[in-house]
């Protein structure tokens, strides 16, 4: 069995590389039965696509792995708290678990009332949250200078 | 100059032909300079994906269509009221108008605060509210008998 930390470190790869293709730096991967079934890094500069966040790049691959378009199973490992967006879709996905690196104060889901995530989906927050953070305030800071 | 009676019954043409391909029958249209230059309908099933709402392919199109990622001068027509992920992605794409035919109390990003959306887009509300409200109630009474 892989730990959370194991997975979140394989989000964080994808993270690394969203940043070097110029991109906020965001990975999400879903795992299922201990085994990664989706990954997506955002890419919404390349793709000239709002929507191609991270989180929905990986429920869509995962859906495809799948065969099947409920993620009730499934933990989705993100290396940001999940935007309004990304969390909607994971309520359509019933995602089982979802686990979350570095907070979002500003665009984050969780500043909503009610949440906007499936009741039944369990929550984690701060597994590698520093390195999570690292990598955003490093890409914002070289963005400024 | 075309009405938004006009480009709503455009979407409701859509939304008619995701019901005949056995979706929940939502349509969406993207206008610009009065000309529609994204549409989507309802495809989660066709698709395997949860994220294939009508909103959410007719703003990726848009975006395509115009080289660019953001949405301000542009106008979404939809038949059913944005859910909570459609309309996180209306506010990245920073939309400039909204307009909507059938309410969604249930689903809809209206009983959500604050406001997931752009505080700059305007919403205009009940336009064909009963055709597109018909085209569901329709759809939906088909699958219970």
């Amino acid at each position: 069995m892989f730990s959370d930390d194991y997975f979140m470190a394989m989000a964080l790869t994808l993270a690394e590389e969203a940043g070097e293709a110029g991109e906020i730096p965001v990975g999400a991967v879903v795992v299922a039965r201990n085994r990664i079934i989706g990954k997506g890094r955002n890419q919404t500069e390349q793709l000239t696509d709002v929507t191609a966040h991270a989180e929905m790049l990986a429920i869509t691959a995962a859906a495809q792995t799948l065969g099947g378009k409920y993620l009730t199973d499934c933990t989705l490992y993100v290396t940001l708290e999940p935007c309004v967006m990304c969390a909607g879709a994971l309520f359509w996905a019933q995602i089982g678990r979802i686990v979350i690196g570095a907070d979002d104060p500003k665009r984050g889901y969780s500043r909503l009332q009610p949440s906007p995530l499936h009741p039944k989906t369990r929550i984690e927050t701060g597994i590698l949250a520093d390195e999570c953070r690292a990598l955003l305030t490093n890409f914002f800071g070289r963005l400024r200078t």
